[in-house]
Parts: C-alpha cells; structure tokens; sequence
C-alpha cells in the first residue's frame, strides 16, 4: 500500500504513527541480527520501514534484498531507497523492477547520500543530476505504481545551506510527481515548524514526515548534529552535557529530549514520525514508550491473521496457510514466492502450484554447528532431546530445530500436557488447544475485525517413537472426532482422513464477510513439510561430529520415528487428543542409544555411520538399515496397509 | 454422477435403494405439475429418475427440457431414455449433446418403443437398427461419459418370445458397451430370478436393474399384464379379484403383493428397485412406505448443503448461493444457466457473472391469473395484503408470489415475531434465525456430513413502508452488530455493510473439511434479486383488472416501498432484529386506498392507471408519481443521501 494513502487513514483516525529506518549491515551475521530485530519491532507497529540505498557493489544488491524479505517475511510495508547521482540507468532500472517484484511500492528517490564510509558527497558522472529527475523518470516509467517520497532539508543541506532554494528544489521535487517528504534529522522544533510553514506557504501540501534521530551515545549525538550541522537548542546541551559520560543517563535524558520534540510535532498537528533507528532498536523503543506509543500486552496490536501476512509480490491476498510452518514462517514464504497465485479464502485454490525444492532457497537450520551446540547441547540419549523439549516448552529455551521462535503463549493451556507428553519421550513439534469461539479481540486467541469470533480445532503434531506408533493410530482411529496423517522420512502415509481435501483448523466470523479460515491441514502440503522436518532434523545431527553419540541418537530418530499430527474435529471439546497418550512411555530413554549388533559381528557403539567412512563400511550401514527394517516391522504387526521402513 | 458408480456405493453400505420413472406429460399444466410432483418426490430419496423417450415431434423435445429441469432444478440424478429406430442420426446427436449440456451422464438405449398412442413397435426406416447399434455408437462418439443402460426382457418382449435368444442379444449390448440393465416389469418373482441366474451365467455381471411395476387400479394392472404379456402368479389373481371394484383396496392388495415381491428381491440381493410410476406418486409411495424405505420426519434425508444442489451442467461443486432466491430455487437456476463457473467455497470467485435477464428465462409470477387471485384473493387496501402474509407466516396459505412453498419449519422459532411484524403492516419475504452451532444432524437446522457444526447468522428481508425507512435505517445504524440493505424500485440504494463483499450468512464446520459457507448477502446479488422481486410484485398486481383497487394498492406498494435485508451479525443473540420495530405500526392500514388527488383536479379513485389507457390520462400518471414523490420526499426528510422516488 502506498505510504501516503496509510498516513491519510491514520490521520483520519487522528492517530500518531511512526515508522523505522533500517541500512544494509556490512556482515552477514549483522544481516542476520538485523532480520531477527526488524521481525521483533514488527511488533511495535510501525506503518513503514524504509531501507537506505547501499551505494555501489554488494551493498545496493543488499538493499533489494532487504527490502524483499522486510515485504514478504516479515510483512512490512517498505520503502526503498534510491540514490542516481552515483548510479548507471541501467542499475535503476534493475533496482525498481526488483522492488516491483518484491511487492514493494514506496520509493525514497534521493540526489545521493555519501557512502557511509566516505565524508562527502561526492556526484559521480552517468544517471541522472537531481532528485527531480528520477522522480520524473519513476513516474514516465511506472505511471502510479510506486508512491515516491523525496528528501526535506529543513536546515539545509550539506552543499547547499539556503533553506529557501532548497524550498524551491522540493517544490520542484513535488512538481515532478514526488507525493511525500520526508526530512533530514533535527532536534530544533521550532525551526522545523518555521521550516514547515515556509513549505506550506509555497503551495506543497503533500505529507511532510519529519526525520527523528533517537539518542544512543552522546559522542553519536555530537557526530551527528556535526555532520547534518542542524541546530542544537540550548536547552538540550545544558541538558546532556552534565551525564555525557554515563550511557545510561544519556539514553534516558535523550528520551526525554527527543519525547518532548515529539510531542511539539504532534500537537502541532504532525502526527506521523520517522525514526532513524541506525539499526538499533533501543533508544527508540524508549522514545516510542515515553510517548504511550507502543502496542502494549493488554491491547497488543490488531493481528489481521493468526500468522504474520507477507506483503510480497500477489501476496496481500493470501489468507489460507498450511498449520506446519507455524513455527518456520521464512522458509515457509521462500519455498511458496514463486507461486503465480496465492490461497485466497480457501485452500483449494492454490492447491496446484508446488511446494519449492528445499535446497532451493537455504532452507535448512539456523545457526554454525557450534552455536546450535552450543544452543541445544549434546543429547546422548532420547532422554537428553526429551530433556531439550521439556525446557523448550517450559519456556526456559528459546527455539528448537523446528521452532524458531519461543513457545508461543497460545499453548499455554497445553503446557502441562505437552510437558507431561515429551518428558515420556513424545517429542512435540506444534500444537494448538480448541477454540469455541473466542472474541476476535481475545488477547491469546484473537485477530482479524473486531466484532468477531474466532475458532480452532485442537492440534498436535509430534514424533512418535516406532514403538507405539501402532498402538497410536488404533486408539485414534477408534475415535470418529478425530483425523490423523502418520509418515516416516520414507514418506509411507497413513491417515484417516476423507479425500484429500483440506481441513480447516483455524476459522473466523466477522461482520459482513465471508468466513475467513487461516489455517488448514492437508495431504500435500504435509508431505512438503516432511521433507523439510526431516532435512532439518538430519541438519540437526549433522551439526554433531560423525563418530558422536549425539549425532547417531539425532539420526536414529530421523530415521525410524513418525512425524504425526492429529486434529480433533470436535471443537467444543478441551484438551480431547491428550487422553491418546494415556499409559504409553518410550522405554530405557535414558540408555545412551548404542549402535544395533549387526550380521557380520561389526560392533557399532559409537562407531561412525557410513556417510563419512570409507568403502568398507558401507555393507555396515545398509546391514544396519535392513536390521532396523525389521525391528520395525515386528513392531507395526497388525497395522494394516501401515509399510514401515527406516532409511 | 453414473448410475452404476452410485448403485456401487449404495452395494458397499449394503443399502436397499429406488429410483423413479418417469414420461413426458402431453399438457403444459400436466408438465408443471408433474414438476411439482419430481419436486416433492425428491424427498423420497430416489438414487435416480429416469424419463422416457417421447417419440417424435415436441414430446421428444420435451424429455430433453424434463431431463434438463430434472437435473438442474431439482437436483436429480437422472437418465435420458433414448431410441434409435424411429430416429435420424441427427437428432439423436441433438439428444446426446443436449444431454450433456444438461448435465446427465445417464441414457438409457432402447430399440424403441412404441409411441404412446400407438398399441405396437414399429420400426421406421433410417437410424440404427439394433439398441446394440446405439450403444455402441454413444461408446465411440462419447467414451466413458456417458453411463449406458439396456433393457433386459426377463419375459420376452413384444416381437421376441425367445427369452434365450434375448439374452444372447443383451450379451451383444453389454458387449457393445453397455453398464447396467433395466428390466421390463414383471409380476413373478420366481421367473425374473431364473432368468436373472441365466443372465449371469452367460458372463453378464453388470447390475440389473428389476423394473416395478405399482399397481394403481385394476384395470390397468390387466391392461399392462397384457401388453407385455409377464405372467401374473395366482396368488395375485386371488387376492386382487375379489376387491376389483374398490379403488382402494386395490391399491392396498396391489401394495402388499407388490412389496413382497420386492422383499423377495431384496432378499435375492437384488438392492435396487425400478419404480414406472406412471407420473404417479400415491401408489409407489405405499409400497415404499410398506418397505420402510421412506425417509422418515425423525430421521429425513441428510441434506447435503441447506438448499438443494443442483446437478447441471459444471454445477456440481456449486456451494455458495445468495439467501435471496431461497423460496425461489427455480428462478435462481434459470437465471444462473449459462455461468462458466459457480461458485464453490467462496462466493468472491463467480462474482464476475452477471445474473441472466428477467425475461430471458420466463423469471416470473407462476399461475394464471385466475388461479393466483383465487390464491390471494383481492386486496383493497395493507390490511387485506397484511392479512395475506399473516396467513402465510402461520402456515394457512401455501405460497406468495415470492415464496413457491409454504413457509419452512426453519421459521418455527420466528413464527410468533413473523407474524407480529406482518400484522402492523411489515411484509416479510425471508428469514432465517440465527444458530450458533447446532448438531449437523439437527431435524430443523442440520444439514452437510456427520460429526459437523452449522451456523446461521439473524435475517430478515421485508418490505417498509416510506413513512417508516427512516426510522428502521437510523435504528440499524445504531447497532454495530447490524448490516443491511435498503432499496427501492428504482434502484437507490443505502447499507452500511463495508466494502462490497459477501457476508456469510450460514455456514458449518465439518471434520476434516475446509468451512463450507453455502450463502451469503451480497450487493450484486441483492440488486439483480430487487429487480425480480419487484417484476413479481408488478405482476401480482397486474393479475388484477388496471381499473381494480387491488391493481392500485398492489402497484403503490411495489411502486414506493423499499424492500430491506438485515443481518444480525452476532449469532449467539437469538431475535435480536425484531426489537429494531418497537412501536413501529402502518398508518391506517385498513384505509382502502385511494388514488391521490392530482394537481389538475381528475379524481383518481379506483381509475384506470396510465398503462391501459388512452393517451388522455398519460399526463395524469405522470402527474400521480410526482404527487408520490413529493410526499416520500416529506417522509424521508433527514436521511442523508437515501434518495426516494416512486416509479
């Protein structure tokens, strides 16, 4: 959606609003802090975010990229950046239509900033000369399609300190078809306002989104006022100048500095706030929570869907997703971008495109091997991984191979048995409790409109050891509430349910609309998700030595154990998939797992399995297989048409 | 769906099961009554109908629209009966692709029968000379779609008494392509049986059919012994003689043998019967009742969707209708023939058709006018037309002219309201309670699979009176749980439902199964729906002579009163739209209405309006709908943008 259209609504509702500014870190890691930062600052619901143009090399390709997974992953309404004294046409060209691609419609269109690494600026021949001119050139090419913003200099600018021709550059700017400002940094209201009111007179009545720099340092505070050289109001030095050498002073007198220059704006009728974040979300955090800005727990914000929407590329329609990725949303936008259409209102629509090859798009496990070590430990038995879920779903561990997130307070409810399960070595992946119809307001459950109410049926996907995956499917079977899909990493199904169609397990009903039904599970997308569980789990093992204990339990249970999900269909109905597990307990969970004794009296305890061995173990490893196979089997007697196998 | 597929499943659940027959009336009247009569005999719950060939001229056109209508109305499975050796190749290709037009994928493939009137088979020149020649035709030109049945003559037929050699024929038919046989009738048992057992021991193993013959009066119980010359046992000799000159127990006698015989049957593992029911209901409903294969009121069919799917052509996955055709199912049909695609899941998909013309499917006021006045009598003033509601809310009069059935038990728990709301002079056309969750097996509400939950959502669709739109709509406006539509003849149209999308009105939840939302309130729909109801309405007043005041008062009506739809969107309040009327009452509604005083001073009591008259009093209707006008205008003051007017 177009920058200015939000800034119209939220003026209507007389609402202030804020939005971040984000720049392309220089190292992967930082690319990867900064991804898990914007995902959490999502949540104190900015309208925009916009991302500097990385001038030049890897850092401009850095840009779109940013700007495509801030749209489609962590549905961010974004804005990019983009400079053209410093660019060929050809470059802007490749810029915009990747920003289209990427579902994004604002445009900052900028002369040039500086390469943060030089001083100055510094024009550079081919492109264009000014802003107005990309302006120009954005709208002959793309019509309406971007909203195009350009830059304010409210105190001048670094080669240019007559405010009033820079008034008449951005009436130009705006004449070209600019259809919002935003400005450099101040921390003088008064000339802003001054400033404002020059603009104004001259006839520009486009948004005007002042830029406010949030105080981290006051050696940042310093540089910066030096190098935009904006004004520094008296007030403010006798303010800072006596903590200046104590951080934490600095934050909170800053926060109040920059909190009233705030409020001035929005009673002088400014109600939307940029805030050069430089990648760190603190120090405006603290501003935004000074001014009662931020969403807080006991009216979070409005959530649109139970999951987090992607604004990329066709996407803005799409409300249906299977329940697997829950808890792995980026691989889960990743695998389905390249979709022509996206579910809109009922699964089946969409029920054609593809999931994504894994290896495609990096879906895998986050993290070095040693810091997923160092995060999970070295589990040597199903009692150490049990261990690992219990912590996990106590809330004392932060993310799980499969759950990139913390336990989600929706399955608070679910604690003590999903404790209760994995401590006798059901080891459980997602789950959701029944929902008869909670308000869409609910603080745990609720989202979409308000005046609605919202629905779920109980969920529980988990891994079940090959012990008791028989004795499982009879007791749900025997219960016509329930549908089940079992599947080992072979991909041998089995399941209850009628067709093969959808079922919906999360649903609301809001006034005057259709019923929107979020969350489905379904046959082949269950399948997609095997593959990607049970890769990630392999990844998991693989994170440990080859001749480690850790590596072979990890593996074992990749290899035998089934990945099952359950649903009770009867929503009225509390807590009803538990009582399946009654009486059911892995045995010897605590014996570290040794290697089986295999035919040719090659013992195995701890010995390397056959991926990273020489010729000679092979036979080894399919000797081991065939043995297990047969373990297997003995087990599942009895269940019909239920083939199991274990590589 | 084939006949032999449903007869299959039928087998798996080891369930007896029927199916009718059916032969193309020779009147107009006799057509729509036999309608009528398909219609109710639906709730019988036969697997199929099938309807016979009329040979030559309109009859045979006319089993092509029965077949049609059949299908896509009523919602029948059914079977086209085709001969070949009275037909041009051409036209039996009109027939088949009709056919599929029509949505049927069933023909049964006859030599030919005699035409009615004729008392013996003759074969005409051209077409095909054997039934094996037809079906072996329709395998070449339609593959598999087409499910083909034969005939099977367990007695010989007509020109062939060689009841070997006629198997050796139906071997050559089954060979030729054919996949179910449908017998002629038969009075013994013991013979059909022998045959049957020589049927299948040439290698035959498709299912037979066994074709029932009911008795409904002696005479033709003989008369059709005769014709097909099938042996009559002597215990029905005995039995049915001596009560040959009571209509009644004869048909009671011819029950009892006419059931056993098919308990014999079934107990032979012979499931389905072939009801030739004469265009008949009372005599196959005795022996069906005596079977105890009648749905009964405890336990009444399962009704897949809250209204009755059709079977028409791309229509079978249809699932999403709008409420307002739901006393008019035909029209509904009729008007939605020629979409490419329905509806199915959300209504959102096939909301780019356009609801076909008024006039170009005969959407109109069923009934001549004497049969319609002597229905509903002649209104002189609301009271009179209040009255007429009233008796139709309390289940006294079967039909209005926008409501073909009597009021559904649905409307039990609104009937008091109902008829509250009719008395002071609100004529209701639609409603539904609201039902938060009720059992899909629920007698009154239930509908969809086993196991599952529905849903409705508060309506009522009623006409208001000018002097009260006002009032009723700020009333609505107060409520946020309320949405609605309010609209005159002209097509001004006010509502507060946001954006323009469907609300879903009923839906359920099922297990294993995405929602199913089968109808909903919509503006386009609701606009094409306004311009039928208000054709009707004109009609209804047009059965009455131009000069009467029935004419008058219907027309005045139809003319400035707005037709309202309200949905109560909260669904856990039961009635929670009636209060909205609180005190709200027609102003003299006993007052015979008079035609208003025009301007230049005709008097207009109970004369002619301008549509039949002669050009003199042109002006003066013209002068009547401004005086109309004017005096809306007056009572509609102060609603914003509700623009009023009379013609």
């Amino acid at each position: 959606m177009h920058i200015s259209e939000k800034l119209a609504l939220s003026r209507a509702e007389g609402k202030p609003t804020f939005s971040f500014e984000f720049f392309p870190p220089k190292t992967a890691q930082g690319v990867q802090n900064l991804y898990d930062r914007m995902d959490r600052m999502h949540d104190f619901g900015p309208t925009f975010i916009d991302v500097t143009w990385g001038a030049g090399g890897t850092l401009s390709h850095l840009t779109c990229e940013m700007v495509k997974v801030a749209q489609s992953v962590y549905g961010l309404e974004t804005c990019m950046h983009l400079t053209c004294t410093d660019m060929e046409k050809s470059k802007l060209d490749d810029a915009l239509k990747e920003a289209k691609l990427a579902g994004c419609s604002n445009i900052l269109a900028l002369r040039g900033d500086p390469p943060r690494e030089k001083e100055k600026w510094e024009a550079t021949s081919g492109g264009f000369r000014y802003a107005k001119d990309l302006v120009k050139y954005i709208r002959e090419r793309y019509g309406d399609y971007f909203d195009i913003g350009v830059a304010g200099y409210s105190e001048g600018c670094d080669d240019n300190e007559d405010v009033d021709e820079l008034i008449d550059h951005l009436k130009e700017k705006v004449d070209a078809g600019a259809t919002f400002v935003v400005t450099q940094m101040f921390y003088d209201t008064d000339l802003f306002l001054e400033w404002v009111a020059k603009v104004r007179a001259k006839g520009i009545d486009i948004p005007i989104i002042p830029g406010i720099m949030p105080i981290h340092t006051h050696a940042a505070f310093l540089r910066r006022a030096n190098w935009t050289r904006c004004n520094i109001p008296k007030h403010w030095t006798e303010a800072l100048e006596p903590v200046k050498n104590d951080d934490v002073e600095v934050r909170a007198v800053g926060r109040d500095l920059v909190a009233e220059m705030c409020r001035k704006l929005i009673d002088a009728g400014i109600l939307h706030l940029h805030f050069y974040t430089m990648n760190l979300a603190q120090a405006t955090r603290m501003v935004l929570e000074e001014l009662e800005l931020l969403p807080d727990l006991e009216s979070p914000l409005q959530k649109p869907l139970p999951w987090r929407p992607s604004l990329g590329l066709n996407r803005r329609d799409e409300n249906v997703r299977p329940i697997f990725w829950r808890n792995r949303n980026r691989s889960y936008v990743a695998r389905t971008q390249d979709w022509d259409e996206f579910p809109n209102g009922r699964w089946g629509d969409a029920r054609s495109p593809a999931f994504g090859e894994l290896d495609a798009y990096g879906v895998g496990l986050k993290g070095t091997n040693a810091q997923n070590i160092k995060l999970w430990g070295s589990p040597e038995s199903i009692q150490d991984i049990s261990d690992l879920f219990v912590r996990y779903m106590s809330g004392k561990l932060d993310s799980l191979p499969w759950s990139e997130a913390p336990i989600s307070n929706e399955a608070d409810t679910l604690t003590k048995d999903l404790i209760d399960l994995n401590r006798r070595g059901f080891l459980t992946i997602n789950s959701q409790p029944a929902v008869n119809g909670a308000k869409s307001s609910h603080l745990v459950y609720g989202w979409g409109p308000r005046n609605g109410y919202v629905y779920q049926k109980a969920y529980l996907e988990t891994l079940v050891s090959p012990e008791h995956i028989a004795e499982l499917i009879t007791r749900i079977e025997r219960d016509p509430g329930m549908t089940y899909y079992a599947v080992n990493r072979d991909g041998d199904l089995k399941t209850n349910t009628p067709g093969d169609g959808p079922n919906a397990v999360t649903w609301g009903v809001f006034p005057g609309k259709e019923i929107v039904q979020p969350t489905i599970v379904e046959t082949v997308s269950f399948l997609a998700w095997k593959d990607e569980f049970y890769k990630v789990g392999k990844e998991w093992a693989n994170c440990h030595s080859s001749v480690s204990p850790s590596r072979y339990v990890i593996e074992d249970v990749m290899d035998t154990w089934y990945l099952v999900n359950i649903v009770h269909n009867d929503f009225h109905i509390d807590h009803g998939i538990f009582p399946l597990f009654e009486g059911l307990q892995v045995a010897d969970m605590d014996k570290p797992l040794h290697r089986l004794e295999v035919p040719n009296g090659n013992a195995t305890n701890g010995a390397p399995n056959g991926e990273s061995t020489t010729n000679g173990q092979k036979s080894t490893l399919n000797d081991l297989v065939d043995a297990a196979k047969s373990a297997a089997e003995t087990v599942t007697q009895g269940i019909n048409g239920l083939a199991v196998s274990s590589n």
